[in-house]
């Protein structure tokens, strides 16, 4: 960018890129923390708009309450996810996607569309 | 397909396609044991080619053995990778990618080349 003093080169980019096969690296952290069964459906869900955690409960098929309570906290915890609550009796709290969510539901979403279109082309019996 | 006597309109075609969202779905199945973070690593890393198991451990940082031969196996039994052994002494094993297995690499390879690409907009607290 004009102005901004740091400018990168390719090379310098591919070094401050991170390298999801060693072992150190944060990504290799996102990656774990983020691609768990949970964490996908959370995220391709919000993607459809902002949900109470009833909805989200109802909406993920066999999810805990313990389990996607843990989610959402952590996705919150990697700036996925943002936690809207509104003072009011019952409380009411709202979950929604970060801009950086909805990047990364993007990518999931593409995965989890892919897995639904080829889900015949897996053996019956791994499916199962 | 001409002549193939089953002709799928976009409905049945929906239908018929998965949904992650439905706990009894296959496709949640797959998207459970295939998005674990050392399958994901193992497609990746194959889709470069074959590889021996010795040779995969090394690329793949912090991978136990057991853990390996696990994810090599769980992998396979979903049709994803291919083990070939020759009766050599001292035994020779190389896996590689099933057509299904090249196919899921290049979904999964493009989620984590994201993560590699984004690393720096994660909270640093996040991927610690």
């Amino acid at each position: 960018m004009p102005g901004e003093g740091i400018v990168q080169n390719p090379i310098e980019a591919a070094m401050m890129a991170g390298d999801v096969l060693s072992e150190l690296c944060p990504s290799r952290t996102i990656l774990r923390q983020v691609t768990t069964r949970w964490s996908v459906l959370c995220l391709i869900v919000l993607d459809r708009g902002e949900m109470r955690f009833s909805d989200l409960r109802r909406t993920i098929g066999g999810v805990s309450e313990r389990m996607l309570s843990k989610t959402l906290q952590d996705l919150a915890g990697h700036g996925l996810v943002h936690r809207e609550s509104f003072p009011v009796v019952p409380p009411h709290v709202v979950y929604s996607l970060t801009p950086l969510g909805r990047d990364m539901a993007d990518e999931v979403g593409r995965l989890t569309g892919w897995i639904e279109r080829n889900i015949d082309r897996f053996p019956a019996e791994a499916a199962a």
